[in-house]
């Protein structure tokens, strides 16, 4: 019978939320995304964005509801046409009942400006679609922030029952490395003129590709980048290992639809290869201690933080700037306090 | 009575080392720096670079003899004259009978690669001077290895009693912070035509600039970009509060040596300024305070490292990936361990 418990007598609007205000109520926000409802989608995407209190509980709401989604990373050179393609492979995909969700983690992506012209036209047509959910978290900006929230944004989609998640990232450095980290087939997109095969497989990209697009191949020299890359696949010697995948080349135009077809059955067969071969659960795993060790590196880090201004740092630093001790024993010290 | 304690009948060569093998007597080391010893310095510095086991021990030795060098940052963009103006300082710093530490933080500079001709001969009058060290950092590669051992390569050359420490610091992107992050008195350089006063003031120079020189002033434009940075130097405001040092603009042709010693004179004069105002002592402990989190980060990390492969991190894995834990509670479970 304390004051909290007598029900309010003055009328007012119902508070649906338990009179919690402001804070979300997660579990059933997870079970409304589950039941396909986009708005709670975005709701629980942005709220690991936020990366506020919310995001732990958001996690746990979310883990018995994964590991049903194939995640499909598609990266390559800017120009090569990852977002045309990612276009095209949600219309196959839409078309064949399956649940789509796009992430556009490339800043220069027209889904994340949302103003390139033909793209923003042809995804509209999945505007009012249940089954395709897109997003961007480029506007989050730096690199290190869609680092830490991409992977629990893939978890919202696969637990929102996302047949297939389509991550776009962007095509430039270590990025290749950075997409085969997070998904379970990686498709590397070149196109005619880009770079042959024997660059692809300098710059490494070959290590990582589970799928090779190349894309405008109505263009000259399509032919010759192709026998290039089975070329340079052959000299890899995957071919060799029994059981093992050997990266299929796979010809498209992605702005007429040709080929895409052929690219669907690709990533179908590299799935049931993840399936079959125990590669896809060694892949989650490895992916999962790479995001415990970041997010536990992120915590130390924060702790860190509180100290920084703090009464005993200052008298620490003090006494190092003094010559009364060093900068290892003093940190010694201030770790000790943490 | 073991074996270990009979006493070895065998003649053989002394072990001054007292059988400790190759493992540095860093006191002994200390003490022939401070006397001036080039080598015991080189080996200091090599060392701290090094970041193993002897580190602390070396930190340690150090510090009771640290505190008298004033630490002065050269940073300027490529071409404005660094390495030029690094040798004309040396020479007329050596010519006031003061010793003289060289630190080489560019990977550009020809003090790193010793190859450009004209500053290598200059440098080389000063090959057989007991009272100049010089010491490129480049060749450790990637730069967060020289931010960690550059502190500590500072406090060697403070400890062997150099009067004054020059760091030529990469001339790009953030490193403007970075050497006004290790120096007490941190200079840019400009050349005319290479950008004026309110380019600087826009690039944020001014904010850490203690002393401006305008290089290369026996060329086209150097009226106007001194005038433009007084000008920016003005509405900084830093003029009207009392006490605060307002950075001289100081004209030279390093070269030729024309100006340096005004340059020399505004280093003595920013030197006095930092003991009376008591920005001095404020500015290192700052700095400590920045090097024992790094430290202490650092010393994280490591203990992160211990962890990636072990058994404890591929179970949590595996249940993260299975869905029966998410990341969060799996770091926190990882954190209890360490």
């Amino acid at each position: 019978m304390t004051p909290g418990d007598t029900p309010d007598p003055t009328p007012g609007p119902a508070s649906p939320s338990g009179g919690r205000g402001r804070a979300p109520d997660v579990r059933e926000l997870v079970d409304r995304a589950r039941d396909g409802e986009a708005r709670a989608v975005a709701r629980l995407i942005s709220l690991v964005e936020d990366a506020g209190p919310a995001v732990r509980e958001v996690a746990a709401a979310l883990a018995p509801h994964t590991g049903h989604a194939q995640v499909v990373g598609l990266t390559g050179a800017p120009g090569v046409g990852k977002s045309t393609t990612t276009t095209a492979l949600v219309r196959v995909l839409r078309g064949r009942g399956l649940r789509v969700g796009v992430l556009a983690v490339d800043p220069s992506s027209p889904f994340s400006g949302g103003a390139l012209l033909g793209d923003r036209v042809r995804m509209e047509d999945h505007a009012g679609d249940d089954g395709v959910y897109i997003r961007s978290m480029a506007a989050r900006g730096h690199l290190g922030g869609l680092a830490r929230a991409t992977p629990q944004a893939l978890r919202v989609l696969d637990a929102a029952g996302c047949d297939v998640v389509l991550v776009e990232t962007v095509g430039v450095g270590q990025s290749e490395l950075e997409v085969a980290s997070l998904a379970d087939t990686t498709v590397v997109l070149l196109a005619p003129g880009m770079g042959d095969g024997i660059q692809a497989a300098k710059a490494g990209i070959l290590e990582v590709a589970d799928v090779l697009v190349v894309n405008k191949a109505d263009r000259d020299g399509a032919d010759r980048t192709v026998r290039d890359l089975r070329s340079a696949l052959g000299l890899g010697g995957r071919h060799e290992t029994p059981g093992a995948w050997c990266p299929p080349v796979v010809r498209t135009v992605a702005t007429t639809g040709t080929g895409v077809d052929d690219l669907v059955r690709a990533l179908g067969e590299h799935r049931a290869w993840l399936a079959s071969s125990g590669e896809g659960p060694r892949r989650r795993s490895a992916r999962a201690a790479r995001e415990i060790e970041a997010v536990a590196l992120g915590a130390l880090r924060e702790r860190m933080g509180d100290v920084r201004g703090s009464a005993a740092l200052a008298t620490l630093a003090d006494q190092v700037a003094a010559g009364r001790t060093d900068p290892f024993r003093a940190a010694a010290l201030l770790l000790d306090r943490l």
